[in-house]
């Protein structure tokens, strides 16, 4: 089991969250002389929050590289042998070994591994379209991407913007813009934007947007972006309109990166993800790991898997990655489906199920829906808040919880994010002792609210 | 079972949040013709917060009556007999019937009823000192209290205010007062402020008070209020000094107002609050009820009794006995100790046991303290926040966390709220799928690093 003297080789593929994540805390566990640890990264960065970019581009946070945790070289002085700008071209699985080739160079090499971790991440969802690649239309999943979208903000004279896509890197890239300067244009194929949350609520998403002088185009799939006669992006055409544009940003989502793996016959699901057990381990497989944003996730909720490529959730792979390589025992047991966001000062957040997630599934539930505010409603700064509450049908067991509102609305999904992890009801809810002083609740937190408006639907069903 | 033709009758002692959300409720299930229901309140007000009293002295809100949730009229209209000013001065258990005085004209009268709630509240502690009742002394739990220190400052030329106690209406206090241009100095009897967390975290609220110009004087106990020649207040006197101040704050805490319960022989614990059932009513009395902050509850965390006067569970108990009264199911199981507070930007939280309380009720356990942020690193307005964990030895239970920070720390204690209540181990903890995004959490929510901390201490003991 072992190849290099008394030592054993991990090898892991991909120097971001998941993969650095699983190095550092294996080698927390295991010292140089017990494990070496190989990690192979083919762009120019490590451990960055891609999370971070839009804030970097709308000017909230002033350098590229404050987006960086941890750079190849604090990597290696923690004896990781970090070999970047090195692309994993195959995993030869039977053999325990992988091939890598220097991008620059193009020369290639086999590494053997006693364990490997699978870090790969994903790739943004590029449409196959006339025009998708002319100079100035952009995508934000790398830092590479942030310059470069930075580079043409600065040349670009003109300042209509059109984001495609309006979920969370839509929103978010909509903000920074707005931020910039810039007329924007957000096209929607849904009917409302942010499409993780139900229809209903994403409609406050949208009236806030467009409060904020974002121009919100729902029901419009774009099919070409137009270019002038310098080849550069003039606008965005639709099936009904066009869009003036100037700078076109897509954010219309990722896919996981399982090219390597599929290609190695490593099991994939069918969102794209790479299949893990509750170890992080690939299935079938006691020496392959894999995390981040290459793999599917088991949805507590609906008891079946799922892709959610997000930070805090690669961080958490990687964790418990790097406790079981290096002899620990960790798990990961699954999301209940957790995400915050913002535009401006609104604050989006959802955890659990949406209506079409939980019939999806066969659940049958009540919904409702109410107002309160973020603080007592006599307190400077009481802002309004939506709480939209699925429970289930009969037990009442919490399916799902939406929030909209100002300040102070979005991290209060976490006390349902909690108790779906807890399998509680709304009606137990109704009991949660949360911290309740005027500058910090009303009395009756608005979580609480719609607990207890839940529960009583539940018992008139 | 039944006194007045085809209806019962109920009776309310105490017009404030849980006497009259238990009267609301059993209103909003059974109509004025199945239940009639007479209330006592022997004040000028009904349904108002006393938690935002201080907000309302520091000027942050505006008008005494923003802080009244429903007046007398509002809850006649909703056919409740509202009897103000008059004050129940026996309850006879046997007959089944309350005397009451109307406090202007001193008129007695009997009122029978088939079902009696209790909610007489609290009573200040004053301390039995020469000078306590001099003018420029005031206490802050009602209304009344408010209005006369607000006249006092209006009507005092000199700036210097003493507050006495270092609790949370101590500390609210003490921000109410430096917001109003006053020199602050808080005299606390322990060793460090807010007692209700263990020392090292009070030494974080000690400094940051210290920080905004408030002198903090700990491990003293004042001995008297010293007048000038005019009789009004001119300082306050420990053992080792005197503090001059132009008004004194007593916010030294309440006790549970069961005088009159006591007097009719029911059940009182040994912190001095009516003992209940799970369903809030008296123990051994089927028809009486009692709730809000003349009655103990029950910690989930210790197993014990407590007395905790807080708003928010003082609604809950009335929405209980309401929904009992009024025929309907309801219980309140108990509180895991949550309370959150600020001084100026300052944020204070806490929920489950501190070390005394684990080590009073025979519990073991493992603490860590971590330094972490409101928001990732990078994203402005991240702020420092220090979290402390207890959990329990050999079983990693979760027994308490506290925090103090700045912007975004207070209510992140819900988090652990939820998860006490749910019985999680920081394990589990670690896990938790919380909201993650750049300006609402670093990837690793602080409560998260904490509980990775605690796992790993508690597994290497």
């Amino acid at each position: 089991m072992n190849m290099s003297g008394g030592r054993e080789r991990l090898v892991v593929i991909g120097g971001d969250a998941a993969g650095m994540s699983a190095a550092s805390q294996a080698r927390r566990l295991r010292g140089p002389d017990e494990l070496e640890i190989v990690a192979f990264e083919r762009g120019h960065f490590t451990s960055y929050s891609a999370c971070g970019i839009p804030y970097w581009v709308g000017g909230d946070v002033g350098e590229r590289d404050d987006l960086i945790a941890r750079s190849p070289e604090e990597h290696r002085t923690r004896a990781i042998d970090l070999r970047m700008r090195t692309e994993v071209t195959e995993i030869d699985v039977a053999g325990k070994r992988v091939r890598a080739r220097d991008v620059d160079s193009g020369a290639e090499s086999w590494t053997s591994y006693d364990k490997l971790v699978i870090g790969t991440g994903a790739r943004p969802i590029r449409p196959d379209m006339p025009g998708a690649d002319a100079p100035g239309v952009h995508g934000v999943q790398t830092l590479d991407d942030g310059q470069a979208l930075l580079d043409t903000l600065a040349r670009t004279r003109g300042r209509r913007a059109v984001v495609v896509g309006a979920g969370y890197i839509g929103v978010e890239m909509a903000e920074a813009l707005i931020n910039r300067g810039y007329e924007v244009t957000v096209v929607n194929r849904g009917s409302e934007p942010m499409s993780t949350l139900d229809p209903d609520m994403g409609r406050l998403v949208h009236k806030a947007m467009e409060g904020l002088g974002i121009t919100m185009v729902n029901d419009a799939a774009v099919t070409k972006v137009l270019t002038g006669q310098d080849g550069r992006v003039r606008a965005v055409a639709t099936e009904d309109a066009e869009y003036p544009a100037d700078v076109v940003i897509l954010g219309i989502g990722v896919r996981p990166e399982t090219g390597l793996a599929r290609a190695a016959g490593l099991p994939v699901g069918g969102h794209g993800g790479l299949l893990t057990d509750l170890a992080m381990r690939v299935r079938g497989h006691e020496d392959i790991w894999a995390g981040g944003d290459c793999v599917e996730v088991l949805n507590l909720v609906s008891g079946q898997e799922q892709y959610i490529p997000l930070g805090t959730h690669a961080n958490k792979h990687g964790q418990v990655i790097g406790t079981n390589v290096g002899g620990g025992y960790a798990t990961f047991p699954g999301v209940v489906g957790t995400a915050v966001s913002k535009v401006c000062d609104l604050e989006i957040a959802r955890t659990g199920l949406r209506e079409k997630d939980a019939l999806r599934v066969g659940l049958q539930f009540e919904t409702v829906t109410i107002e309160s505010t973020s603080r007592a409603g006599y307190y400077p700064g009481a802002s309004p808040m939506t709480v939209k509450m699925l429970a289930e049908r009969r037990t009442g067991r919490l399916l799902g919880v939406q929030i909209v509102g100002r300040e102070g609305a979005g991290k209060r999904v976490d006390i349902a994010a909690v108790a779906l992890t807890a399998n509680m009801t709304a009606e137990q809810m109704t009991a949660l002792d949360l911290g309740y002083a005027p500058p910090f609740s009303p009395v009756w937190d608005p979580v609480l609210v719609a607990a207890r408006k839940a529960a009583a639907k539940v018992r008139a069903f």
